[in-house]
């Protein structure tokens, strides 16, 4: 074989490619900054036990495992960083109040995630610690959404669900693991047909809550309808108050930042589905996904996860009130058009003090400048030369270029 | 065992150091941009023959090996970045012109490098293809130079080496490769008796060249001294003459840099060590190293390896001329002093359109804005919240904060 194939699912990132993931990881954590997010790099390689423990068998699977020549123990490449965050939150940091965290770094996937996904995905995130209150969900949504703002993705619709919902109604009923799984299961691919045979023997009243879940999907109203149609209790309430408190807050702030960009606010679109389990064995609370609007005739890509896990950080000895969101840069990027071609400047080599001095003078101000080297006068760069530095009564000065064919 | 220990030289980047590292990286990657180097980011994981051919058994032990489960074969973590980029420079890009590439992102050792070594350092590195001449060797160093310059290390120190001497000196032996391995090893630990013992069977004139090059070290007086001792060559002349030009060409390409900068020139010391040959078996002619001036009682610290090494992409089906130099900014980033805690603007939770407008903007503007979350409003936060945003006279205004004690 070819010294040169990758294996399949990994790829180069060439360059206009990286200059673009590059500005946007940037723009990323520049946001995340302003929001207060310090950032953290937490290592690519952990204990195995560490990184997987109460994170659930799909993780596990997706980790790559290797031994530790230094103490024989197995290590992991992680596969998520969420985990790690908690980690950092709960033992090294052991912060009283509040804290907000935010990372950017490669991620490695035994499989890919989907048919056409990487399995080094470039994932960036932010969380925030301390707090239960749904306020802390609605401030980790919104720093989602002035990410994808800061990216340049302006029509996208949010799903949000709660996995609150589910857990009221099968509150009391101590329906064994198993169970529980399969009917999140059936609820999260809306099969009715399997929803029925599995609640079959549950109580009438508790059956009919499930089925009413798989329609409980489309904007705010839904919310209305569940308070209607399914058996009250002081947990139903709360969430769906939590959700309520999210469709009025959201369309504020988003006009609010707005105002403050020369962007124009993000064409958002809200959409609620009670019954949406996926991640269940991560999430707490609030769950939500963010995704690109569509083009006609394809379907919409998630982007971005998200929402509210407060036990992730007890196996590291302390269970704090947790919620943040993730996303994978490569494919953000992959929605957005490519920027143009970097200009540059064109310099000749030499040994001249005032030409030398030319071109620190250039670069220090952030210009591209590009010394041709002896014997390479003739060649065409990748770059788009648009002006020259050349000599012009006893200095140097810039003159510009003919456009490249 | 705890969760939360990490294995040994693995560790995590805390929010202050962090956020050095990410200044660091971006003041690195923009010297890189500004000399015409193209980002590029190759996968953290390959087939192991693509990461290993042609580049040595020490990387080879420095390699974590794990299976792919989508085909069988063995992959490698990367632990170095040359060669991938040199393989994205003969395969992908396949340029016939000059080709300047940049790239930064982590690799894993199987053991630490040193005594304290991180085993994932942040590795940071510039290649410059396609060029054979000593004004790719000079660019890239001043390219090297200039990030330290970037990074505020002024006092700095460079070695300068060309495995051609040596090379030059055993030309037309036919020594095995055993043999020119233990002469290596010898000349590179300055070690004269297992030099003698060694060498006893060689020609006179070897015996005492070699001998000689021992000595060869200092400043620029060395390369005049090698020209009288050592027997002279068509490859010696052209070596010692393409050391002499740097030793020239790099004062004045500094002073031009000093002058376009508010920072002073760097306090560099240039010397000459002819029989280093650190690094051998990559290199083809220069090498160099650049330390940080030690500090009284310390060791100087090697930070940047770099040099010409223009077989590494002939196993990709191109053999280009290549130079270049590499760092681990987490290494890089340990000698700088830490710069101060981020000043922070602390605003209140609420759903008053003009305080979520003014928060906007002043994050819009760049500045870090905390909101106190409900309950949260006698905690200490980690930032040096400096100023506070209060309503007066119905609009919401900055007010300065006493310092916190």
């Amino acid at each position: 074989m070819s010294a040169w194939l990758l294996p399949d699912h990994i790829a180069d990132v060439l360059p206009s490619e990286a200059r673009h993931i590059e500005e946007l990881r940037r723009a990323l954590l520049d946001a995340a900054r302003v929001h207060g997010y310090e950032l953290v790099m937490p290592p690519l390689l952990e204990h195995l036990d560490s990184l997987l423990t109460g994170t659930g068998e799909a993780l596990d699977l997706q980790t790559f495992k290797l031994v530790d020549q230094l103490s024989g123990r197995t290590l992991g490449l992680r596969a998520d960083t969420t985990a790690q965050v908690a980690r950092i939150d709960a033992h090294l940091l052991n912060r009283s109040g509040l804290t907000r965290l935010c990372y950017c770094g490669p991620v490695l996937h035994t499989r890919p995630q989907r048919p056409l996904a990487s399995r080094e995905p470039l994932q960036f995130g932010a969380e925030l610690y301390g707090h239960a209150g749904p306020e802390a969900d609605l401030e980790v949504l919104e720093l989602a959404l002035a990410c994808l703002r800061a990216a340049g993705l302006g029509r996208i619709v949010l799903d949000c669900g709660d996995v609150r919902i589910v857990d009221a109604l099968l509150d009391g009923l101590n329906l064994p693991a198993l169970r529980v799984q399969q009917l999140h299961a059936a609820l999260a691919a809306k099969d009715v047909a399997t929803l029925g045979q599995v609640a079959a023997d549950l109580p009438t009243a508790t059956q009919s809550a499930l089925l009413a879940l798989t329609e409980l999907h489309g904007d705010a109203a839904v919310l209305e309808q569940a308070e209607r149609v399914l058996p009250p209790s002081a947990a139903l309430q709360r969430a769906l108050a939590d959700l309520r408190s999210l469709a009025q807050s959201l369309p504020l702030a988003l006009a609010a930042a707005g105002s403050a960009h020369t962007c124009a606010a993000n064409d958002i679109e809200i959409n609620f589905d009670l019954a949406d389990l996926r991640g269940y064995a991560y999430y707490t609370g609030l769950r939500f996904s963010i995704f690109a609007a569509a083009l006609p005739g394809q379907m919409p890509q998630e982007l971005v996860r998200g929402g509210r896990y407060d036990e992730v950080g007890a196996v590291f000895g302390r269970c704090r009130p947790a919620a943040g969101f993730s996303l994978d840069l490569k494919e953000l990027v992959a929605l957005l058009p490519r920027p143009a071609a970097q200009k540059a400047i064109r310099a000749p080599w030499g040994e001249d003090a005032a030409l030398r001095q030319a071109i620190a003078a250039l670069r220090a101000q952030g210009h591209v400048v590009l010394r041709v080297l002896p014997g390479h006068e003739h060649e065409v760069e990748e770059f788009d030369c648009d002006r020259a530095l050349v000599p012009h009564a006893g200095a140097w000065v810039l003159q510009a270029l003919p456009p490249s064919p």
